[in-house]
């Protein structure tokens, strides 16, 4: 039966189906196919065999359902799937249907299965960082030099601008997909090592026929086969789960800037079920809700690594949808955040009203380090403290209650004091951080 | 597209069922038909209104691939699906298809029907724990003297019976099953709060209203909804986390003594794609492979407990994939642990003989034990260390060394030597545990 | 090496104390003192021995940094704390020293002291729930009628009151916490097993010694030895997990609510190294991180249950340090939440102008149930839809807007449309479900 | 108090320093000093004022449980350090004491000093690495022609060398090195921001400043602050927990060959506090329990990445334990390796008597895939399943009972069939894999 709906927020049709039972049982067939044709180039087995092998390679003439419901006997799919495959043959041309699966294990063919299926899978999620990355590039040069406040432990602080904020979204995304990426690259290995890892049934010609799989496949011939060497798919899903959490970093300030009363920025968004007046951070939720679910991901996948001698009983067994899930996960998240960061509308006036709402009191910092040099950060602060008080007690702007202060009027030349609350003039390095930044990221996406 | 195969080795169609489409979307009428019913009982909308909607609840004419297609837009299946729903009403009666999910908001159903699906898998699932935990009392009465190695670190240690050890297997799953089981009776809930929580548009009807669409789903009446209170769904997927791991714990064991180097068990067990000779633990591998995926489903579930406000941004939208993640992981654990059990082969020689293969010197404590008393443990020890060295050398059994040592012969009394490499004589209080054990679980399990 | 000051944001040093190395090596002192009691009792060992260790058990006079470097040769700090027992026991009375530690193994006595450890650490910390409890509920009494906004996905939904909303928070927080009892209730186990888990040396007098030791530990006496099954101990990490995050929700919602921009609720506070003006929400940021930290350490614990055998190799000695770490954790979540509640300012005025702020829109959910019943929700939402609009671009209030649409303003009474945005009218069940809430929370405390 | 005891099976004394309170102050007081000489150097802050605080900066002059109490009230510790480290300065010379952690934030101090602990606790991480490569090299090399079992699922499969075995080790330990090694390099990188992340108090001389200030740290300069990018942390954690788990898929490979059953290899070992004849595999317990903790604390620290706006509340403030807790781990987990590794006794012996206790029927693929070509793979896994069974019957070895079969033994030369069960005959490429292995792991370790 389907069961796409209790999925539906944490996956997209698109990835999802890279891993569907016909994508699998294709790579799986894909692997016969390509061992089949290698066995043939170096007369192990009769050309004949891998032509009837490559013809019985029919993803619609197998019942993926058999195949699953009889994988927990043998616990692993391949054993059905080879002698569905088997029989296929054997319609063709009976004695081809003795050279199915020649020198291979089950584990073989799943692995290099999985592999195939998870390149597929990334193609498409790679596509859409790309879009997303250069998305925000544009956002953060549309927004050089738009303030508003910067915020710590979720209170004003000084101010930033949303250019730079946009950077340090896109500079963190695209750092965890440099890596994500290099990971994925790595485990683009195939497997093929037979039934104890030394492809003892190809004799000598067990490196000839494995590179052979591989360049036929498009994969990686590793140095030996990792039947119960995990860390590529670790690091996979590990660093995929990183990504992930780097887009929820964005996602997760967008659905605060987002708040009725901050107002800074809006999602397209999603409505309610009831209330008409709604406007909800959809894509911002679906984001935040894979970054929810990828630590576990990471957890199981790391701890399923110590795998037994030369195959594991268990820790092998869960990886493959492990490996799906965040996966998908992943394809959930950058398809929102590409949403989201599409149709994003941003108000400066509205970041301008809320750092004019602290009254000033965020340039307290800077008033503190004008006067520090001169009598010392305490004494400073002491006076800078009691300014905020009496601000506070008068209604009055910081900057007013500072200007109108006897003692404190006298210590800094008035152009200084009356430039006290300008953000434009509390920018620092922001700027040059945001180019910084920026140049990175150019410099790490391939033309 | 169907995706089974990937996920075979963690789930058995029973219980992955039990969150299909089908299973979700008919839930999702059960909660409005129910909904509509008690607000018609209570006058809030008209009879034939209550009428119209349960007649235009039939699973079959919901397109679940265009909801959860929609869904990902509003972050909730519930408004596509209501969508659906009012307009297959409308088709019956136009009226009634004004008061379709009257009063209550998306997480009312969505919540509800996670519950619903909950409830309907675990209940394969608790007759199937019925069922292991059945066979393995009678496996531990039918072993109550059963000699066999203990082991500690994987070393052998001073002997036990089988029995205790199967005892202490369905201890601990009985225990953990306990458990999840209140986990389960607490979560049974109904969510029904309407869109901030107070059942607003129902004005002073809510509670009666809340309370009729309990009863009529067989549910409990929360005290208030728990829209942003998640601790029940989360001691569900933590218990049954726990619960799959003590499943794990035998299934541990059981691929330790099936080793052909130790051969005391055997599991009716899966063959190799190509090594005619494997038995492979089969059964024992899905349990374990559903044990190292169990860990990051509880940790996800946890980590998205910090839900904000009234309802979140995120946490709750990650939840129904984790929720039914546990519950099939589960049920492929507990069915492969009753194929396990069911099929299991027990070689009481093998046992004998892998206690006597250890030359005695697992009986090196007892003498430490005999001795020291008299010449304190540092002493004692010395000497038996000694012994143990010499049999070593000598290839004698360790109880022939003593006794023919002249120093340890004249410790103590022949017919204690004589009896020193007795397994039977060195149990404690193996049987007590084993019976007090099994007492306790048959105590916890309902007639 | 002291090393407080990296852990300072997630412990205190009251929860740290009752696992410092005094403490660890008075508890095993404990055990050994009691088992050599108990086995004097039943005539084992001579009583001038119990008496002799019992003499000995001064913690000062034992070196845990020796203690500590050489458990790693042998995989448990047992053998080298044995051994320093013994030494300074042979001290007092060289006979004795033949007695120390009779029948016991390893994990006897270092399970035994983890248990008492954590009995000792949790009663402090349960004394801080229960007085944030007591508070808590007394928040909510005296706010029953203030009312504020809902929130979801962190946008204005209907009205609540800020009583419904702490009687949630305290609701989860007990919720979990009696889980959290009930868990290290059932953890309150001794270990007494010897190194197989038969006490085969004690012989018949197995059960006796033992009953008699955890009769003077006060601790329960298990039906067996739990050496391989750790599901008590799992629990306890998994319902302190969820009790730090149920904390946790109250305490991400109080640092939302004490934006600048919401100001609805203020910590005491803490201040920043720069910034004179800042107030930050500094017991927030202790409980959030400590829920942070604890889903990884329900991972850990649930993924170590696989114990092998009798005793296992590598879960089993990762325990203490994770079951510590979560014990620290709650501690210092729970002290941080009570100082968070302890100096909680609310703002009624503010929750009140957030209302405001939104103009009435949040009522359009009202408007549409008002009219829903005569034109239907879809006609209604249309019109309503419209209204907000029209509101949002002529600066009116949705009610005015509504007032004065020739449309809107004659479908409904004068009287029902004069009150539209009048929260204080649209709360629904609140009230009552912030007293049925409240009731469960009083009867789970005990007087 | 000291707690050293708690953790002593996973930590050592030399990585557990590293943290200490000392290191950490000394850390922090590094940050400030070259904070101040980089402020001199571009005359933002008098020469003066940096020799005072160089002076001031005495580690033993702090009091690390103070600054630790207080930290909790202001969430940070960098606070109560700050005014320590003013009034320290203070006491040497009044005027500098304005200029103590000038224009810098606290977190740049707290991260900055994480930063440098980590590098420094990781060398003596890394130099056991290479130690342990080292010898796992020879080790293989040693054993390259050393036949064994090949394992799967923990039952018998084809035959392979422990040479290859230790290759496939190493193998997998260095990549997950490489990786650790790399994200190591990756996060030595300053924090120095100022409040938001824009070094305001420094003007246009920020940039300049925080170079500087990195040369004197021997740090990376970052493109800009990364208060809320946490992405290097988290791959740090991630690939450390890797590299844990890739020692313990060698350790729990070691524990299970040295179960007395198998007898292949052994530890050096340690005892038991009861039974003096065990030899327990004490350096795989370390490592396996390192590998038991390490999941969740990657869970931890990926499900911490999302940090609000421009500096976190909660997530950030539980990322150093959580840093230190794994380099601890994998501190523990190295050291325990490079012992396991140093004194492993190896038995070739045994792994060929092994071999011969099979009795054969390992070697039934081979017969199978000899066969195959000429009758086809159902048939040919027909007669040989046939002969297995015949040989157990029998008690005959599988070659004996092939070449007395009046079928089985026509239809292959008697050369073959006499080397049948040779092991050395069937190991395909074991050798080459072993080379290019190895080849790759000397390819990694620089000079």
């Amino acid at each position: 039966m389907e069961s796409r709906l209790i999925d539906s927020l944490v996956s997209t049709p698109e990835t999802a189906d890279a891993f569907s039972d016909a994508a699998v049982i294709g790579a799986m067939l894909e692997f016969e196919v390509a061992l089949a044709a290698a066995e043939a180039e170096y007369g192990i087995i009769p050309p004949a065999a891998a032509d009837a092998i490559a013809s019985a390679a029919t993803v619609e003439h197998f019942d993926a359902a058999d195949i699953a419901r009889q994988a927990r006997t043998q616990a692993t799919p391949a054993i059905p799937f080879v002698r569905a495959l088997t029989a296929r043959v054997r319609g063709i041309d009976a004695t081809s249907a003795r050279f199915v699966h020649w020198g291979a294990t089950s584990q073989d063919v799943v692995d290099t299965a999985l592999v195939l299926c998870l390149s597929r899978a990334t193609a498409g999620i790679e596509a859409k960082h790309r879009a997303l990355a250069a998305r925000l590039i544009d956002l953060s040069e549309a927004h050089a030099s738009t303030m508003m406040l910067g915020r710590t432990l979720l209170q004003p602080a000084t101010p930033i601008t949303f250019g730079l904020k946009v950077a340090l979204w896109v500079g963190g995304i695209c750092r965890a997909w440099r890596s994500a990426a290099h990971a994925l690259s790595e485990a683009q290995v195939l497997q093929c090592g037979g039934a104890a890892g030394t492809l003892a049934p190809l004799g000598e010609q067990g490196l000839d026929v494995q590179r052979a799989v591989a360049r036929r496949l498009g994969l990686t011939c590793p140095s030996a086969p990792w039947h119960a060497e995990r860390g590529r798919l670790a690091a996979v899903v590990n660093s995929l789960a990183v990504y992930v959490c780097a887009l929820a970093k964005m996602a997760g300030d967008v659905s605060l800037l987002m708040q009725a009363e901050v107002g800074e920025v809006a999602e397209q968004g999603g409505g309610s079920s009831t209330m008409p007046h709604k406007l909800n951070p959809s894509s911002s939720a679906i984001v935040l809700a894979a970054a929810d679910r990828a630590p576990g991901l990471a957890a199981s996948m790391i701890g399923a690594m110590r795998q037994e001698h030369e195959r594991a009983v268990g820790g092998w067994h869960m990886e493959a949808p492990v490996v799906r899930d965040i996966v998908v996960t992943t394809g959930s998240a950058v398809t929102a955040a590409l949403e989201l960061v599409s149709g994003l509308r941003v108000s400066p006036a509205a970041m301008r009203a809320n750092i004019d709402a602290t009254g000033g009191v965020i340039f307290a910092e800077r008033l503190t380090f004008l006067l520090a040099a001169g009598i010392g950060r305490d004494e400073a602060a002491r006076l800078v403290t009691e300014a905020i008080a009496s601000a506070r007690e008068s209604g009055r702007s910081f900057g007013d209650e500072v200007r109108s202060s006897p003692v404190l009027s006298t210590m800094l030349p008035s152009a200084v004091l009356a430039d006290l609350e300008n953000p434009a003039s509390y920018l620092g390095s922001a700027e040059r951080f945001r180019q910084q930044v920026l140049a990175d990221v150019r410099s790490s996406i391939p033309a």
